[in-house]
């Protein structure tokens, strides 16, 4: 019979996790995922009363991620897919023992520490034939998805520039504070052995990267970066040229110290026909303009939206759907690719429209390289 | 043992229908409430394809949804809420059913058609003892719930004057058409005997009644309205002029033909020290003015958001919250409330914070009201 | 010889008058008219200093409007017109002296105090054949040229309802102080004797109505009001339903006690066909919106605006212009007026697209219907 | 006596030249300097009919600016300032012939070709003790002047991020068209002979640099800059790190083939406490965040607005003011200073508040340091 549904598990993201919650959220809003397993935490309470809130079996109640992934592996009704929502230190390790046991994966980004892990993550799961998305999660957004579509279609024309950023305001007190500095959301983030080498670039700066890449398709071919970490070990604050494969240029800021910003990540495409402008914090609007006409406020759900943005719709067009419904459109995707592959049909290229681990290396080599070039004094460094 | 989790029924809402899966989602982004029966269309596919989309147990896919009040009303394990998701006409019947079944209730809105049958329903749930909620989803948004705080705190003093209005565009071209018009939308809702009396006041106009009496606390003394049916049966067009109990004049405007607005719910509130302004379609916001001072712009998830907008927070500031959490927050309390009555504790404040059979109560006699003015040459008319 | 510069005088308006000022830097952007002569205040010192400060000639610094028309009209170099900045009281009887002399006028709106005295004046410029603009300086703005010229061709297709207003804040510390208040700014404006039977309705309710008539071209037909004067003599807040005579509806809200607010003049005009939104705070913009398509940000200057927006362009887009120039443009036409009549060549119809006394005469007519219907409650009053 | 209106000449401006309007409309606003004598363009019928549409006596009305610089030194009647409204190429031989016979200077930017030529012209300023403004015109705005004075105060703490842009639309077309490329509005910008070594950053990225510095009071370090010339001679699209000489980095980008943008003149200055936003082409407002609180929106002219930016308003708040005024301001305070000089009276800080040659020198050098940085792979490079 014909799958209609899957089962998954997570390793992360037990109760006071935000992160964890927010996929499992977004997956129970697509409806054709349970949750059947899990390993939600390294201490056993927290791990025991997140899988009682989820009412899972006993024993897909696991203290270890290998046991989970090796005895659900040998199960007839185990998991499809794993959700590994940890802290980054252990990504690539945790979604390579899965892989190896034949389990799709959704991770959080970034996807891990160095390129060589990304890359034989990549391989890894090109070897097994699985699926393995990277949870980019605002290129789930519908106007995201329409900005792509007006870029392919050539509405646009030939990309010149980009001027793109991500700013935030909540680590702007711990500058100058050093490693002293106890702030309460920062303590992990800004410690090297489990964050990786940036913070914020790390953090935020990929989003920009992979937002961009998403909607061109350009390729990124180098950067020049000035970061400032403000006394801290890692980075809070970034300014960084970029140089595309096509000779087109932009600039990249990101930053935690930005007064008034939240999650501002900013997107703006300059073509040689016209330009696109999509802002995250006011997501269900895409700024259309072709050159020489009147600016167009596109809007989410009107009868204009066409292709990929049109099809992701939940609720009727200026009734806001925000971030949870940007991730239950990437679990949308990956969900029934993975469907169909396992019913043995084909898998078309909307279901494989989710970020994926090669967008994951594309995101470890951009960290790399603005570390990189920051350290040489802005010199150019190719990704 | 103390229950943290409710089992729901549902009436309407089979797969093809929009809003009743707007409330399963809604439901399942709290994770305290399970479906459990249903009886989702009149048609016996549409039912049963629904049932076996939510893996119901055979006993509770019900064809009928009397059938369903007994036979649930008599389990061990019955509903302990049900959500009615049909058409205008059917709440009353469907929700006195219901109640007189001891079953709680969450009915979407407009309550019903006279104000006889709505203070029937106000009378029917206080004897029952039993839980009430219209859904009057807006009032679900935190900065909806910052703007009421920040009212009753008294930072904009005594309301003056009142500016709301809610604009739609998307029955423009029925302008004229009479009743040969055959726009797939509009169908049913041009139709008094499934809709009621009014159309665009009876769908939108009420939001604005409703979102006004919930942050400002005022009541409604009477209302002056003019209306355009442009043709058609029922009303597309409204103006209204209204009048507090507290003797504050004010003006709502609902339209369905005003072209480039989707669900333009616009609410403005003006006092003696200051003014607030809520936009349906930007709910993240909140533009606070205290008199001689800058305009602010509140942003959900801040640190200076308080009280019950705080709470309901699900992602941090800057990643939008869209209509679907709103719903949600009003499950939230709802479902809460439930319990705590279930598990015989008291029921707080914060977990009676939905919108209630008595609000909806208001909406009923707001619309006729409207209707009668309308009738008699916009002459005030008393609620 | 062809004269391409007037000469003008001006009654009102010393150096320590705000709207004087305005006038007078207007003209000079135009730099086609210059001041000759002068009856600046009542008071002899205010009067001195001001012609001094213009270089006036002796002879032409007066200090009776009267003596003044009359020796002007007497002159070789005569002025060719007078600009009326007094207050509203006594606008009536100056425009009447000044065209008895065969002088033509630019007065401050409103135009006077009863529907006689304005039809008077309108016919009195008739007969005369003279030029008389009121300064509804707002129709002045190129956008709001550039929509009107969008539903003159017909864009917006008919007009079904109409939803503008005009929000101040300054005046909300009046509220509930009665005739003692002496707040600086309010006190000769609440004066009845001086600025006539309305405050908040006649210096601001009328730039609605004129803003809206100019645009659409639809007449008022009746109006019904609430007004509030909250403790004060004169109203201070304003709702009103209105219907013109193609049968179509809208609401008009102004007030001075809005917080938030500074001169907040927004309308919109809602077609059959799509709709236009001038917001008079951010004058360069007018957002236009074909039904079921985007809505587009028109901007000044463009080369896609046409017609009058277009030649009254003074810098290039994306500089923002003003409301000095709007003053300027509205002198440019009604100069343009009167050189060419006084060149004895053909006036055209651009030249006469300044707002003019029969406008001013439906201003008067709009502030008595206004008064008059909340006189009894809110009544319709034909205009 | 006390002298209280100036005279002034003009070098450049004809009738047809857009900019030399705009300087003699903004002081005849500022009504305190008169236009007596010109050399308005090089070609006789031009000059002439420049000349007799402003009146000027005969023997002032000159044909080289050398012949004018000099009669109008001899003259008792002569003129106190000029205003050079000339192509770029010829700034530095015309300021330097006037400051040579003592007359003040206010010369468009940016000031002249290289850094020698601007060192000196401001020693010879100096020397001379005349006053020299370059127009940057967009200090004159009260809001950047209200920006300034939130920085002076500490508002936002000590600087450590800026990020500024200006972007345009109008020469998209040029791309890729090299140099036979006949678009009417760019042919003399894109002449290195006129116009320079930069096109784009010359003309509008040395207005980023200059609205940076007025607000912040920062000094720039040095830059490493991207140019884009899309097969022209000069730079059309610019993307620029920065470093201030206290260690604050920020980025810079100026463009004029970004479709959707006229002047987007934008300037965000991120300190330790707060943030600044100031956008041009909405030029009445700005947006003021103190860490942990709301954004504020200041509005021009309100209560709250105080020093320079309070004493410069023309109009109450909510009537915009456009660059017309900024133009105006900056005459304001330039003509005053002269004014006092001439009555032997103390030139005050107010007085003073204008952009003079000093600025204008570190115009040049940043464009200098900008085009050098380009030509080395961006570089770093000192101002």
């Amino acid at each position: 019979m014909k799958r209609t549904k899957l089962r998954y598990g997570m390793v992360g993201g037990d109760l006071s996790a935000f992160i964890g919650r927010v996929h499992r959220k977004a997956i129970s809003l697509e409806e054709t995922a349970c949750l059947v397993a899990g390993c939600f935490s390294s201490k056993e309470d927290k791990n025991r009363s997140c899988a009682e809130f989820y009412n899972l079996e006993e024993d897909r109640r696991y203290q270890d991620y290998r046991e989970m992934a090796q005895k659900e592996s040998l199960r007839e009704d185990k998991i499809d897919f794993v959700t590994i929502v940890t802290p980054n230190v252990t990504h690539y390790e945790i979604a390579k023992t899965f892989l190896e046991y034949g389990i799709h994966i959704v991770c959080e980004k970034p996807l891990c520490f160095t390129r060589e892990q990304a890359l034989e993550l990549e391989k890894l799961a090109k070897e097994k034939d699985l699926f393995f998305a990277v949870m980019y999660s605002y290129t789930g957004f519908g106007m995201v998805k329409q900005a792509k579509k007006l870029v392919d279609d050539g509405f646009i024309g030939r990309v010149v520039n980009v001027n793109a950023e991500y700013l935030q305001e909540w680590l702007i007190d711990d500058i100058g504070k050093g490693d002293t500095s106890t702030t309460k959301l920062s303590t992990w983030r800004k410690e090297p052995k489990i964050t990786g080498i940036s913070n914020c670039v790390g953090d935020i700066g990929t989003h920009i990267e992979n937002t961009v890449a998403y909607i061109t398709g350009l390729k990124l071919k180098k950067v020049a970066a000035v970061l400032d970490n403000f006394g801290q070990e890692l980075d809070m604050n970034a300014n960084i040229l970029v140089e595309y494969e096509n000779g087109a240029h932009g600039v990249y800021s990101c930053s935690q110290v930005c007064a008034g910003h939240a999650n501002g990540l900013v997107v703006r495409i300059f073509g040689t026909e016209g330009a696109i402008e999509w802002k995250q914090e006011d997501p269900n609007y895409l700024f259309v303009t072709k050159k020489g006409h009147p600016m167009q406020i596109y809007n989410r759900g009107m009868g204009y939206i066409e292709g990929r943005a049109a099809l992701l719709n939940h609720i009727p067009s200026g009734h806001p759907e925000g971030l949870m419904l940007a991730f239950a459109n990437v679990y949308n995707a990956f969900i029934q690719a993975v469907l169909n592959k396992s019913n043995g049909e084909p898998v078309t290229a909307d279901e494989l429209d989710f970020p994926n681990v090669s967008n994951g290396v594309e995101g470890v080599k951009f960290i790399h390289a603005v570390i990189e070039s920051s350290k040489n004094g802005a010199a150019w460094t190719d990704l």
